[in-house]
């Protein structure tokens, strides 16, 4: 089950340098994490915005929140979710 | 180059329906000859909602305007243009 | 997995009477139905205005887009979809 | 008589950790206390964010107000409150 | 129990000049009945603005509905509920 | 001559609690003076939130700024003025 | 008495050439008069858009409202309504 | 002295075809005769919408709103005006 | 070249008070030397807020960016700049 | 290829001013160096606001990107990125 999620950062400028590295580390380290495993299915970075647009695929919405509720910058973030489904001009719907 | 679009489609209630017929069909043919030639990377519908979110990949901004302008559902559209790079948390990035 | 949707109405004037007639009483067979068989599990009428809020409770995003997109008056709504997820403080997660 | 509220949740990111672990607590203790008596019908986490969905069944909107306006979190909340009423559509006015 | 709301009018200008008339005699009719019998307790002109504030003091938020749904302008309103409750600084708290 | 007020109250979580309490006390008693000569004519909570909707009638828009500009929590509210005329259905326009 | 009025325009494109006009022409004569009475203190066009800001004189937000509704393209227009006052900065504070 | 002018272009769907073709024809004549002096400096086409994004060269805001009043797409047109001056960092500042 | 231009003020409450003191005065004294010189021609308090509407009569819009980015509350300023032309409907067009 | 940005820059006011005056100095070298070598195109101020609209001339959205994320005022700036095509009534398109 396909989401469309939008994240916009937003890190205080007071953060202690080290702690900001450590999150910063530790959301890269998760982020790799979840794709290897196939649940964040896509990752850009929106162009000159400290965001990112993503695609996560899901057994549930509650596995989405527990996912997005954890990340490491997640009390640093405006997130939202756009459930998505099958187009029916997509490539998928049209073999 | 990556670009994320979203269409929000509004056909007049008062089109004519063989027209409107005619205008659908072209565009699931145009939609699936752009996601052959992997131009329209990605098309997903917006749940609840007569909208898509697309990826398209191109050559330049261009290109890109070139195709949305003309869809055959392109008069009848809301579109937003968001330009995407790749995230430096992304797989691709992190080999 | 539950879904919140509000939905707003806004039926044209010009609607033939006997049309709008029929697909008024389509759409409240279909809410009917929809509400004995679990899926839509609660309807409540926004005060003051042609409006609902709505909890679905489906198998899938998927399966919550076929309902909407089918719904007599899906062409003459506004919908806004939330997906939800159980809260840490409900009743449900403190038994 | 019944109110939709939505709360978004921001709590100070100095807030000391002791007060905070406090504040919660009882946050979540206050609202078992009113799900427990039937005020508080419905509470959902909505999906990837600090916020939540919830049904109130009140004598009035001075009880609503009473309630809402004396949550351990009060201060920190941004709230929107939307009164419902009986949908005709729904299965209680269709028996 | 008081509410707040604010309805905004556009009649459309293709209406039938005697529907037109009696619509509107019938919406004074009714504001009218609903002032003398309490229930409509304010009912002010926002200047420059086909609009209006009003106070309403019902029995419960589906009495208001009831009332809001049913004037005769309704179909042509914009309107907008907001719940009120006594104010701890108000002369009525303050006896 | 009446005017529509609606006060947002935001008190900064840092000010000094006695300050604070002075500035409540002070807004509470200047509230109180004004709706005793009947300048301040209606006071009501919006439900679950920290506002006010109020309705001023003085004799000029000059004195309604005085009193706003001049009000204890001035600094900390966020005003919103309507100006508001006798409606053609109200009962004082159809005795 | 000053405020402060916004007037879009949107005449609609069907409305009889003759209608439009003596519309037009009824709405120049009037806003010269108001003009001449000290009334319309100034009216100015706003670069680019069928849009004027205005500043009027009046004794009372009555008096202003019975000038805006009885425009003869009120019905056409937009109208956005801000009392002013003296500035303390202003001239005629500091003589 | 530069301004930066945005313009939405929503041409209706039912304008006579011949009369929207001349539209079409003398607004490309008028930008391109305005170019050629030198007074419409820059157009851009905004990927993915029928808008552009202009600057123009004028001697007077007064000369601007002539210009822009008298296009012949201006009854169609959104109009955004926002007047620029010289970058301290520009190179024209830093010669 | 009239300008139309509103400033919303917010002097941040930690600001020193006798810096404060300083900047309000010397924020006064270019007002009112401004109007005495005919650049800053209206000067209006909005009502029940810390923000002014003003007029400008510049002899380029380069003019009055200089003037307003030298305000001495210009940092803790928002400032909206909408440029004026003559109305055809003015007196000054119609002698 | 072209993009439309617009910066709105906001330097928080507790900033070591050391910091602030080497990090502004460092923002005008890099524009001017950048502006030098033909991909910033346009740098202009916006009146009365401390923002600038530029127009970049790059290889491709990623080149965008990596310019405007290293800008020295960067992490104090907004950021809006649209992305422009040649308009069919540019001179450049009607040689």
């Amino acid at each position: 089950m396909l989401f469309h999620v939008r994240m916009d950062v937003a890190v205080p400028r007071d953060l202690d340098p080290e702690e900001r590295a450590t999150l910063l580390a530790n959301e890269k380290a998760r982020a790799l994490e979840l794709q290897r495993t196939g649940t964040w299915v896509h990752l850009w970075r929106v162009v000159g915005q400290y965001s990112n647009v993503s695609i996560f695929d899901v057994e549930s919405s509650d596995e989405l929140h527990e996912i997005l509720w954890n990340l490491p910058l997640f009390p640093f973030m405006t997130v939202a979710v756009t459930p998505l489904t099958e187009h029916p001009s997509a490539l998928s719907a049209n073999p």
